[in-house]
């Protein structure tokens, strides 16, 4: 007789970060061992043994490792079900030092536990059930969030409002599935005909409500990523003022962002919590001399990945050829018209400069920095339309994701044409099961351990 | 009537460090409305309110600000004064991103809390009377600690070590001037008689134990900061061999040292846990060229600072005298002489090269990544002595304690002058009260406010 055991072996980690100190360090201990691990360091005041605790409780002690102290130290000690993992954890919160933590973390494992992979804490979490594969990947999109709007999807995601929502469709296509292979089943209780038609309403529910999901992803993108902004302009407009009013020490994060090509210079930063990359290309430096030969194409090609363009017009200047070409090329995608140095006598106004194009135009002054907030409350409502700052809204921003949608919407296009063509009802269940798993995948129903890995392996340490 | 209040505010910081993600960020709240400020936050899955719960508990559940969820977090509810401040105190334990810990900060400082200085908790934790100066300043020597002898004396300092010890001195200096003064008022139950005599060797007794300590101030700072390495070498005698052999991947951390000048190169690795700081002069690497010129000179004063100095011998080629010159010039010094190259056919053995010195030769090969280990050995015996993996070493590493602790002995061989040179008795107290008040300082009795606010400014914040 063979006996089938489920055995989790004991991990750990530091979960607060290796890469600089703090006044605290953690220690994350996880599986069927890990009170007992932690036992065999930890000497608490009270003398009582940490297994003998009740659960989510804390006590005061020291680390000790071959009869040496290493750090005076607090263990938080969570029993399963009810902890990040749903197996026993042990968490010793120690001085935050690069040393002490490894130090300590080295003897849990010499204690008897195991490093842990990135991400295995919450791998767990997922394979033990607590929490779906949409919410497990939420967690990541939290850590690496840039800005309070993809913080707050992500959260909406950890709580998952985004599994509800593919669970009920994936309840519908279920229920018609079960119905088709009931009624072929047993012809003489349930009947097939005139159900194409209720399929095909159906069909075109889920369809919608997966393509509003789909549609949220450029926005997804964008609230995970940030707006591709490309700033356009003649020399002299004030570009580089409106960089550095924009780039202000009180508003804005200024970082690299990693993986961008060198070649062109790239900025990144932060208005009021909306992330603009913006690019800073070197052929429109010279806007006036180049218009008439390359600039306008190369400047094009640039603007032509774009998300936002911002053109900066020179209120002291009349508006010229150039002025109107650029305008001309940038009609269809998303502009906004800056027209910089109101705060001098100037010969252009708003008025006359709406005059020549229906993007929206915000008077505006770099040097003094006025006209910021404008823009800014207007990048917001071409973007988010106000509709980010609701609670409620799901937002697509993993590509896994927005491909399983895809592939669920194909699905069940061709569930759809298949009863446009009067095809048998057994042709249908193929696509409704191929749209159910594919659904599946985004919470993490059938999906291989392979694909497991590589999400898991995107964590970082300790988590 | 005047009433006289101690109002502590409730401060908060993040306390896992900010320069990078981690799985697990914690924003630690302190003071009187520590718990209720995180109330005004958290909406616990139990429904219960945190003032509700016993202290040492966690709790699970979100954190609402607007009634928009920043995030799930775990609360860890410790009630004074059995906390690390002796305050009431509040830890809020959350994805461990930068964004989203720096939201939580926020709301809580909405909610009622004030930003924590640097340092502010274990400057609570002092002034509460929970930990003495000796014990707060180790814990910024445990966060910073690079090495585990330095780790190690940190956390002896930490658990009080240090201060039972000064403790100890205080206490017969104390004694002593309490029955001098004694004496002085009372000179029928109390006489002075032969008193010099009792007092001297008491005297002695304390000058003993502090000398004792300042001496162990030397390997204090080898132990805090490293020790500073020169190595001397003719060209072709392995030196660079020798610094990739130390700096290997496997048991070396290569770091820059901060406030080092920049016209030397140096480079911090670690051996076997000791640090090594080396220089690199540019002066040393043409010895053969320079010896008759500067070269030993600018060597000797590059050398002239250095802890320890090692000489890299050339196995393949006989002594010449420029190896006789530096060995004369580093006599005095700690100096391990390295015989080079004794993988391969050579002509000078350790034993003729010990013929030349008294300084300890080892045989090595830099290539082959031989005779390493006994360098290692070696080192940690000539500064340390077996000593140091004692676990009951106490090692003066703060600069401020080993001026506290000169001042002292100035003090106390004052009063050691007064009683050789007849000096009436009331002479004495003076100096034993200043090298009393010495001793407080180290401790943290008696010192004025600019000085506590100068030790906690050193602090990492959030701790």
């Amino acid at each position: 007789m063979e006996v089938c055991m489920f055995i989790t072996d004991t991990i750990a980690a530091i979960s607060t970060g290796t890469m600089g100190s703090g006044g605290i360090g953690i220690i994350r201990i996880s599986g069927d061992e890990a009170i007992e691990v932690a036992d065999r360091l930890f000497r608490g005041v009270s003398g009582k043994k940490l297994a003998d605790c009740a659960s989510h409780t804390i006590h005061y002690g020291t680390i000790v490792k071959d009869d040496k102290v290493l750090d005076e130290v607090l263990v938080s000690v969570m029993k399963a079900p009810n902890t990040y993992t749903r197996e026993d954890v042990a968490e010793i919160n120690c001085h935050g030092g690069i040393l002490v933590t490894r130090k300590i973390l080295d003897a849990v494992i010499d204690a008897g536990a195991r490093p842990a992979e990135p991400g295995e804490f919450t791998k767990r979490a997922f394979l033990n059930g607590r929490i779906d594969l949409t919410q497990a990947e939420s967690v990541i999109d939290i850590i690496n969030s840039q800005n309070e709007y993809a913080l707050s999807s992500s959260v909406m995601q950890l709580r998952g409002k985004l599994s509800e929502e593919i669970t009920r469709i994936r309840e519908i296509i279920l229920d018609n599935t079960a119905f088709i292979e009931a009624a072929l089943d047993d012809p003489e209780h349930y009947t097939l005909d005139g159900y194409g038609d209720k399929l095909a309403e159906d069909v075109d529910k889920c369809v919608d409500k997966l393509d509003s999901l789909l549609k949220t992803s450029d926005n997804g993108r964008i609230l995970k990523d940030g707006i591709r902004t490309v700033i356009l302009g003649k020399t002299n407009a004030g570009k580089s003022s409106l960089l550095n009013a924009l780039a202000g020490e009180d508003r804005a994060i200024v970082t690299d962002i990693a993986g961008t090509t060198r070649d062109t210079l790239e900025e990144s930063i932060s208005l009021d919590g909306v992330i603009l990359n913006l690019t800073d290309t070197a052929g429109i430096r010279d806007t006036e001399d180049i218009v008439e030969k390359i600039g306008i194409e190369k400047a094009m090609k640039c603007a032509g990945n774009a998300d936002l363009i911002i053109y900066v017009a020179d209120a002291t200047r009349n508006l010229d050829d150039n002025d109107k070409k650029i305008l001309d090329f940038v009609k269809g995608r998303h502009v906004i018209v800056l027209l910089n140095k109101t705060d001098v006598e100037n010969v252009l106004s708003v008025e006359q400069m709406r005059a020549h194009t229906d993007f929206p135009v915000l008077a505006i002054s770099a040097r003094e920095q006025t006209g910021i907030r404008e823009l800014s409350d207007t990048i917001r409502q071409m973007f988010f339309a106000g509709q980010i700052s609701s609670n409620d809204q799901i937002y697509i921003t993993n590509a896994r994701h927005k491909n399983m949608l895809k592939e669920s919407i194909n699905s069940l296009k061709l569930v759809k044409e298949s009863i446009e063509n009067g095809m048998p009802e057994d042709c249908y269940t193929i696509d409704l099961l191929n749209a159910y798993e594919s659904l599946g995948k985004i919470i993490g129903q059938a999906v291989e351990d392979d694909l497991v890995n590589q999400i898991f392996s995107k964590f970082c340490m300790g988590k």
